[in-house]
Parts: C-alpha cells; sequence; structure tokens
C-alpha cells in the first residue's frame, strides 16, 4: 500500500518561537509515515502583507531554517517555497472559476478575520477574500489526502473538500481525494506574561534564542503573584513556570508542585531549573541551526531541490487537471 | 521610438460571424503599426461556461482559423492561446492581492453581466467576479500600453488602469504602464432578422460559410415588409439588405436605392447581387482558409511558436514584478 500523502503550509512570520515548536514535531512524525510536502506559503503572507513586502524572503528563510533545526528531513520530506511553483497559481485560477463566491462569503473565519487581521490594514482585497481557495489549490495540486490541521482551520479544509466534490463532479473525474483532516494534540504554550504567545505581544521565546536570552525570558516569567516572600507557599497552577515545567521538565514536575506549595524552593531557583532543561531540550536544534549557518547556500539548495520535486509533482497534477477540464 | 504595445483577446465562441470581421480588420491593420498581442482568453471562457468546457479546444482553433483567414500574420503579431501563458494566471494571483473587493463589486459590468449570462447558469463564482482582474492580467503580463476596445469595455479598462496605479504605487516602481484604450470605428452588421447578430440566434452569417450557405442567408434577409409585390416601390431604410449594401457594395448602393424607391428591381435580384459582392469580398478569406484547412498542424505550430513568444515577454514582466514585491 502507498504511503498517504500530506501537504501542510505555514506563513513565512520569520524566527519561530518555541510555542510552534509542537507543530513543527508533530510534522516531524508525521514524515516517518506519510510522504510529505511542507510549503512557507509566501503568496499567502500577501493576503494581509501586500503592503509591506520587505521582510517576506528573510522570514521564508529564517522560518526554514527553524524548521530544519527542529528535524524536518528534506530526505524525507519534500520542503519548498509556495511561489517557486507556479502550478499553485494556475490550479487558484482554475478552482476559482468553480468556486461560488457564497461559499467564500459565509466562510465563517471570513469576516472574524477581516476584524482581526485588519485593523489598520486595508485587507479587503479579491485576493484576501479567496484565501481558501488558494489554500484548496496548495492541498490539491499534490493530491494531498491528509492535512494536519488545528480545529480552527477545519472549516477551510471543509471547504477545499466541497470545491473538490464539485470538481470531481462538474468534470466527471476523480482528480482529487478529499483531503481528510489529521488533528494533532498541539500543546499551547502560554507566552511567558501568561497570554497567548505572540512576537507582536514580545512574550515569546524564540527557538532560535541563546541560552543567554532564554533564561532573560525564564527570569521574567509571571509566577503566583500572591507568593511575595521566599517564605511564602506558592501555588503552582497559577504559575507559567509550571506549565512550562510540565512540558520541559517532566520528572522533576511532582517534585517542584510539593517544594513550591512548601516554600521549600525560591522562584529564581526554580526557573534557573526549567532553563536548564529548557537548554538542554533546545540544544540539539541550535546545534543544528549553527550548522546550517554555517553553511552559506544549503538553505537555498534545500529549496531549490524541494522546488524540483513540488513542481514534477504538480505538473502531473496539472495535466489531468487540464485534460479533464479540456482547457490549456 | 519603440512602436507601442497592444494586446487584445477574444473568447473562444468557435467560427466567427461576419459581424467580428470588423474587429479582426481594426486589429489587420494595428499590426502594421504596433507590436501586436493577439489571444483567444480561453481561461476567460470558464468564467461563464465552466460546466461545460467539451468545446473550448475546437472553438478556439476554429476562431484562430478566422482571424488567420481575415488576415492576421504570425509573422507580425504574436498570436498565441491565453491558457498556454501561465504567467497570466501567476500575475492574476499577484494582483488579486492588491486589488480591493469593491472594485470588483461597484464594477458597473459585473451586475449586468450576472443578469445578462448567468440565465440558467450559476456564474455567481469566485472567478466571475475577478474577471477583470484576469483581463488586467492579460493586458499587464505584456506591459501592453494600448488596447482597443469597444464603447462597452472601457469600465473594465479604467479597472485595470486603477490596478496600475494602485501597483505602481505600493511597489514604488513604474513596472506597468497606464494601458490606453484605443477605440475603433466598428460597423454594427444585424443579422439577417435584423436583430443583433448572434450564433443564439441563428440570424448570422458565418465568415466560413461557402457561396452556397452564404446566398441561403442572403436570400432570408428580412426586407422592406411593405414591399408586397415586384411592382411596389420599396423603403430601404427599412431592409437588411440595404444595410448590408451600404457595407459589402458600396458603388452601387445609390443605384439600388433608386431602384428600389421606383419598383426598379426585384428583391431577389437585389439580394443576388448583394450576395455575389459578399462573396467577392470574402473569397481570400475562404482561400486562405482552404489553405490552412489544407495544411495540418500548421494552425498548432502558429500557436505554440506564439505561446513561446509571448512567454518570453510576460516572463520577463513577471521578473520584474517579483523583485519589486521581493516574492518568488
Ligand atoms: S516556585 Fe516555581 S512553580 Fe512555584 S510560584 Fe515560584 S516559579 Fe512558580
Ligand atoms: S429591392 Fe433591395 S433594398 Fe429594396 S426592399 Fe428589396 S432587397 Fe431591400
Amino acid at each position: 500500500m502507498s504511503k498517504g500523502r500530506i501537504f501542510s503550509g505555514m506563513r513565512p512570520t520569520g524566527k519561530l518561537h518555541i510555542g510552534h515548536l509542537s507543530v513543527i514535531e508533530n510534522w516531524v512524525r508525521l514524515q516517518e509515515e506519510y510522504q510529505c510536502f511542507f510549503a512557507p506559503v509566501d503568496w499567502h503572507a500577501l493576503t494581509t502583507g501586500y503592503e509591506d513586502t520587505a521582510g517576506i524572503k528573510e522570514d521564508t528563510r529564517e522560518m526554514v531554517i527553524d524548521w530544519l533545526s527542529a528535524g524536518l528531513d528534506p530526505e524525507k520530506s519534500t520542503i519548498f517555497v509556495q511561489s517557486h511553483v507556479k502550478e499553485h497559481a494556475e490550479l487558484h485560477l482554475l478552482l476559482s472559476m468553480t468556486t461560488p463566491l457564497s461559499w467564500l462569503e459565509r466562510c465563517p473565519t471570513y469576516k472574524e478575520q477581516l476584524q482581526q487581521l485588519g485593523a489598520g490594514r486595508d485587507i479587503r482585497t479579491y485576493g484576501f477574500l479567496g484565501y481558501p481557495v488558494l489554500m484548496a489549490a496548495d492541498i490539491l495540486v499534490y493530491r494531498a489526502d491528509t492535512v494536519p490541521v488545528g480545529e480552527d482551520q477545519l472549516p477551510h479544509l471543509e471547504l477545499a473538500r466541497e470545491i473538490v466534490r464539485r470538481f470531481n463532479h462538474l468534470y466527471d473525474s476523480q482528480v482529487f481525494p478529499e483531503p481528510q483532516p489529521k488533528l494533532a494534540k498541539i500543546s499551547m504554550l502560554p507566552g511567558i506574561d501568561k497570554r497567548k504567545m505572540s512576537k507582536s505581544y514580545d512574550n515569546d521565546i524564540a527557538i532560535s534564542s541563546n541560552a543567554e536570552e532564554l533564561w532573560e525570558k525564564v527570569r521574567l516569567m509571571i509566577t503566583d503573584p500572591a507568593r511575595v516572600r521566599k517564605t511564602d507557599p506558592g501555588d503552582p497552577e497559577v504559575c507559567v513556570v509550571h506549565t512550562y515545567n510540565k512540558i520541559y521538565n517532566d520528572e522533576e514536575v511532582e517534585e517542584r508542585i510539593a517544594q513550591c506549595r512548601t516554600a521549600g524552593i525560591g522562584c529564581i531557583n526554580c526557573k534557573r531549573r526549567l532553563a536548564d532543561k529548557m537548554i538542554e531540550s533546545l540544544n540539539p536544534i541550535w546545534e543544528r541551526r549553527a550548522q546550517l549557518e554555517n553553511n552559506p547556500g544549503i538553505v537555498e539548495e534545500i529549496l531549490t531541490a524541494g522546488a524540483d520535486k513540488a513542481r514534477k509533482q504538480a505538473a502531473e497534477t496539472l495535466r489531468v487537471v487540464r485534460e479533464v477540464m479540456n482547457i490549456g
């Protein structure tokens, strides 16, 4: 039996934070079982960021370095930049012809995102409305049958499935499989101030921080505000450090809870031990990043080879699509 | 001074009727003065015809044979099929990101066309709404500065100009010229029943009709209904034959008016003389069509060479576009 096929994309946002790691670690696991296509979707970045594109290429590169550092393997997965494979644009155009406008207008995330992302920017564009069509093209151009998604992306994937059903029906074909969602358990790491981790809140920890930068962030983590003196007992349940301990310091977490509740450890000490565990865990990633950075041109080589591989698959899909649509 | 550059497209509708000849004759004149790109825009055909695409390739081929027969010269003009030059799709995607939705929604022809063309078909698609963006991409991918248009297409061209201004402003560039309309005097030939000439009314005369078929149509032309007997005087102003005489039989038109008004000629005779003149005028076109039909593969060769030439220009434009947008 042939392996299932996965496409997954991520908007290029530059250096990732450790909250993204669980997504990439999921990809790293998937690449053992599936034929995987992973792409920074830089054309998607234009839907909200067309007014300032100066950073897109550098953001793409840095994000890919994080992916590779975290274990994505170009020998196992096809890693490439969306805009390097023009077939995405051709399929997007063809699917735009068969996609009812109402499907996009009623898409639950459309109005939500208009408000969330639109602050101070004019994103009421034709391309922003068509974002789910482009996402469908990204998946379908590889005839991927499986898409790792978070809950919030399920409506978009359902739309892609509707687009598939309509296409296959209109052209009496089985060109595209209906891509199935693969929900992954993604641990949600809070920012150091307990809010959602985000670069824009400056409460994030970059995957690529060095040990010093990491300590600086951990040192600033919000702890139990009721624990004023070192002799006050604390409540780990309201402390960010504890949330991190559950992920980075699993074997000491019970001991730490007990120590905290009995004022048996100071917060600085507790944070230092977390930071050490995090450094231990991130070290292999940092080493791989250093290797990549010391090897100029390697990232470009990987992306060029990836685009060539992706293009071959995409071209074959388009050949069949053109045939059943009798065009091109 | 370099020649101006023209792009013009036509939806592939199969064999054209003689009402289209004045458009093509205008192109034939333009190809002497401009660097011209002429394309059957088959992707546009999908905006209204995506539900039945079986005939698109044959319709494209037949239309191109009519173009070539009527004097479009592949040595002078670049003649190619839109969907063979994928750069149109890439530029369409990029321009979709910068084009406000409201521009498309308020486009005066949008709602009109929804009603006119939508009868019995579901054309409320994302692609149909974006038709002017694709049209802009068609023009701009060749950085054409001039577009021959009819009055009815002026709103679309104005939209293309707005798209240019916004793009050049956003990316601080002069990549695209603002394409200027070139209004041509297009003689409007009525159908043989005096309504607008259209294949769907079955009142048209195909450019490629032979002499017999042409006579069959002329014979059925609506004349002055008040002229019941041959001895009744007629009124040429209400007669379709007279309208045709003004175009195909200019030197005899005064004589014919006088004869009609004095019952000096019968309608059948009058029609026969028109038909003879039309045959004389269409003969060179028929001869060229016969040559093309006797030379299998020649149309495909012309279109392949045209697409290669077009692609070179389009690729160069996209190179610059990607550079100023910092993407791809
Ligand atoms: S001891 Fe550790 S878990 Fe308890 S409040 Fe301080 S940092 Fe948080
Ligand atoms: S004589 Fe000629 S112009 Fe007069 S009504 Fe007959 S067909 Fe028409």
